[in-house]
């Protein structure tokens, strides 16, 4: 590869890192500080979000704002609120009751930093400040934008987006249900999908974009949010293949159906390039304004982890 | 007493129970209908919240609409956003990491009828589920006024709210903190007050009321609050004292700092009346308008259960 090929995946790194070193410091700005005999939530609130993480949903929301040319001061708020609801979802979702996980990014998750009342309760209150938050005039002085926003997120990690996924995703795990490809990419679609697409969409939102300049972005995050779970099976199973000792597989010891295990992995990488091809293809009428999604897009399946 | 004298509660049986049935009815009909693999999710939504119970927060948006002549329907959603966000909160409470019930209104909780991966799942969706209903545009035609209602739930359900009243409570449980009174009204406003509030002030919302009138009914659902957390308290020892066999004395017996433990039964009764007289005096500007929240005023300090 030449110098000029490297280029957007450059830039897209470094874009990466501002748009994280924005939330988080957003997020320390925003969320509330750890006051009073209720501080031990705030406490939690904050160690759940501000651990880092690739930032992957604020960086969508910010990057198709500012196609628009969205301030960028309320894109982040909105990315923010969209950070929050990924966080909450990772809080409940590491619970003993639900993945039962003790790490999260090498620190110790929520209720084992803490405990586990105090885990369900940060995530319940990370969910429920992202809606303070976008309702807030700061974020947008449009009303009908806020509203929007609203009623976007709500929709997508509601019954018919994220938490329908996760059950789901249980249903998936227990012997009972018997998931094909369709199941499963249904159950993904809901599961990591919908906030994926909401965070693209947001950006469209926040910049009273046109119908189909929105539907294209909706169309572009819905091939990239089936591409990354791809990715994330793949990195599953190749950490086995590799056997270095460290590698959990975990989906696939817990006998649980992934594309992966449906597709085998010739035909999972292909369908996952296929994917981008189609996600970048979306992007076409927004030209060279787009740059940094569409290597976003490649991005997503080339990463190691 | 005469008939005249007995009127009002009456009539306040009624609307309560008319209330009831309305809201009973618009759960059924708004919550997602349980299809597909996350199917017991839905169906554990429908059970944490078909299952009865006073409905004393969706009445309190039924009546303080009523105020203002808000359409009948308008009020029935944004009051069954409210009882959503209610039984989200009994649903996470009842969870064994919390305050570990294994029943509510004499049936099953939720993580016992179905499990706890399921109970936390579908608190989350019943939270979220309540922020869509108040964003659509059934609620009410203008944006700006489900924005406002959006906003109202979020404050009173966030860490300032009802979620950050929780943990304070789970801190006034444990050895280190020391309740007084102040701390476990501030404690209570959070934990119950706050919702109830909103409910009010969610009538005034719908109805466009006055700064006036809105702050009217915030300052009657304020002294409520703290009135019916008091009866509670109170319920909660006269069951010990009159030692039934059945009665549970939790709080007393947890150790806990209630109103009660702190300023004894006479003096917690004398509260909560002089509360309820001065929630009264609060309505004095809407008149013959909201006898019916006077007479709930009596009724939460005179009721068995």
């Amino acid at each position: 590869m030449t110098d000029v090929a490297l280029k957007p995946a450059l830039s897209l790194t470094s874009a990466l890192a501002a748009a994280a070193a924005d939330i988080e410091k957003a997020l320390d700005r925003l969320l509330p500080p750890a006051i009073g005999p209720e501080a031990r939530l705030m406490e939690a609130m904050r160690y759940a979000s501000l651990s880092g993480g690739k930032r992957l949903r604020p960086f969508l929301v910010l990057e198709a704002a500012g196609i628009f040319d969205v301030q960028r001061a309320c894109a982040i708020r909105a990315a923010t609120a969209v950070e929050c609801v990924h966080c909450y979802s990772l809080v409940h979702d590491d619970l003993p009751a639900m993945d039962d996980d003790d790490l999260r990014r090498g620190k110790p998750t929520v209720h084992k930093a803490f405990d586990e009342a105090t885990a369900v309760l940060a995530g319940d209150a990370l969910l429920t400040f992202a809606f303070e938050l976008l309702a807030a005039p700061e974020t947008h002085d449009d009303p009908r934008v806020r509203l929007e926003l609203v009623a976007l997120l709500a929709q997508a990690s509601g019954p018919h987006g994220m938490v329908g996924g996760q059950m789901a995703d249980l249903a998936a795990e227990s012997a009972e249900a018997d998931f094909d490809l369709g199941a499963i990419t249904r159950m993904q679609k809901m599961k990591t999908g919908a906030l994926i697409q909401a965070a693209a969409e947001a950006g469209a939102i926040l910049g009273k974009a046109s119908q189909e300049a929105r539907a294209a972005l909706r169309a572009y995050a819905h091939d990239l949010g089936l591409a990354f779970q791809i990715a994330d099976d793949l990195l599953d199973v190749e950490g086995r293949i590799e056997d270095t000792g460290k590698a959990v597989a975990k989906d696939a010891a817990r006998g649980k159906a992934t594309f992966v295990s449906i597709l085998g992995v010739e035909r999972a990488r292909a369908q996952a390039e296929r994917l981008v091809d189609q996600a970048i293809a979306h992007l076409a009428l927004f030209g060279s304004r787009a740059d940094r999604l569409s290597a976003l897009a490649r991005y997503v399946i080339e990463r190691k982890s």
